[in-house]
């Protein structure tokens, strides 16, 4: 029956009991809306660790002013039942006021890696998640932290975090779990209508036709985007944000597709972005 | 006989052995250049934790282009004799490559308390030293970390990072060692020519001069200021970069004297600025 405290204070007294039992630490970090996707987190928390801590909390930071801070869907109830059902151990639930104080001024910035995709789109986005991540990280003292590939520029982001500043945590990052339609699991997708939740396919198949066309042999990451896109725009009510092929550890654009890549995109139905990606291993590109 | 480390690996091995000891660990951050100031503080270590790291490492960061980082002055046999006298366990002494590998881009800033005086004056400065000493913290973990309320804009500025990002170490802020004339200790005296370091007791005069007024019951934050101003006036070299009065927890000027305080100053002589401050515990103000 997992414990719900609501202060670092008795956070970190659950933890540091746990600890002194020589149990190893997990941390999976949420923001709450609990899906599949996240339960699988929660179960490879469970392999790794011994002591799995689920934070649940929406980190109004990484929400810029036009955004859907106020309307993000919050179950918290629901949240709980899934946790203890996937065996987490215990809850963090914290307020706003506990984890951002009045007089709050301290920020974590990964400069490079936030520039483009959405942190060129959310501003401001990337550094109020690193922020919290890291507070996250300093109040638990995980052994293990875990995230969704979905979100692949924010795992990105952290694992350059955790080694540019030397977190002592090990990140993990758990591979994005799809509905039986391929579309990738998100909070966000209940903002969706149903014609509009039908539509969201094209993402994966968009993913899966990139994917095919780099098997077949072609490394011209303009040709594999542009079959993407053409497959995008099939939807009626699909409106490209951005599709790119990109190295895996820069997250910058290729044009010759090589070594570890990612094709990701992101397309908006409406006000509702949806995000996916397609981590691949293509051989090391030849010297030129 | 304190052992020399020079990587973040050999580091975490070292303390954790100590830990494992059940020692608790202290943590003294250094730029070398040792004075009686960092002794002061390797002792205050000692007396407060059972394994003393001192880090040693100039930090480039937290240098502006036209800064003295690489006429900064390194001692670095004198600093680990220094270390091994005052008991010193390890010295943490790193490559400028191990703390900032290529492609290092993640850094820590504390907004508000940056904005003036040293922050002003020196763009990137305090996001150069927070980064740093965030690393340090993570790189070492130490229970206390020991810092010199000569530079107390640096204190406030390391206190809030800590207490807003919720890392896990306790801080110490050592008192400010003079010499037997009232110049507080700085790596940068060298810099002054014997007539420059003779005129340079105005500083430590015009701050007891402050406190003279204040106990003599005046309350006006532009009447203290002026006079310490006159008296800085005296010495043929100095120019007064800033002289103020503020709040000793937000650092912004006063008008009315109240509650915790600090008068603080910088006077240049020639290219060299010298940093002084003195903490004041007043009766709170009345409220208005």
């Amino acid at each position: 029956m997992a414990e719900i405290v609501t202060t670092g204070t008795a956070l970190r007294a659950a933890v540091q009991m746990a600890r002194s039992r020589g149990l190893r630490v997990g941390l999976v970090p949420t923001m709450g809306a609990l899906h599949a996707g996240h339960a699988s987190l929660i179960d490879l928390a469970r392999v790794r660790t011994d002591f799995v801590v689920v934070s649940i909390f929406v980190n109004p930071t990484q929400f810029g002013p036009q955004e859907d801070f106020d309307r993000y869907p919050r179950s918290f109830e629901a949240d709980v039942a899934l946790c203890r059902q996937h065996g987490a151990a215990l809850i963090f639930h914290p307020s706003v006021e506990e984890i951002y104080p009045a007089g709050f001024q301290t920020f974590v910035e990964v400069t490079a890696l936030q520039r483009r995709w959405e942190g060129e789109r959310r501003p401001g986005h990337f550094r109020g998640v690193a922020t919290v991540v890291a507070k996250l990280f300093h109040l638990v003292q995980p052994d293990v932290a875990f995230f969704g590939q979905k979100d692949a520029q924010q795992c990105r982001i952290i694992e350059q975090m955790v080694a540019d500043l030397a977190l002592p945590v090990e990140i993990v990052i758990g591979p994005t779990v799809r509905d039986a339609d391929g579309l990738a699991l998100s909070s966000r997708n209940v903002y969706l209508t149903p014609a509009q939740r039908q539509q969201a396919t094209v993402l994966w198949q968009a993913l899966q036709l990139g994917e095919r066309l780099i098997t077949a042999g072609e490394r011209d990451a303009h040709t594999v985007v542009a079959a993407m896109r053409r497959h995008l725009a099939t939807a009626a009510e699909a409106e490209i944000d951005y599709v790119a092929a990109v190295d895996r550890r820069t997250l910058e654009p290729l044009t010759r597709l090589a070594g570890p890549i990612l094709l990701h995109l992101v397309v908006r139905f409406g006000a509702t972005r949806l995000l996916d990606n397609l981590p691949l291993d293509l051989p090391a590109g030849e010297a030129s």
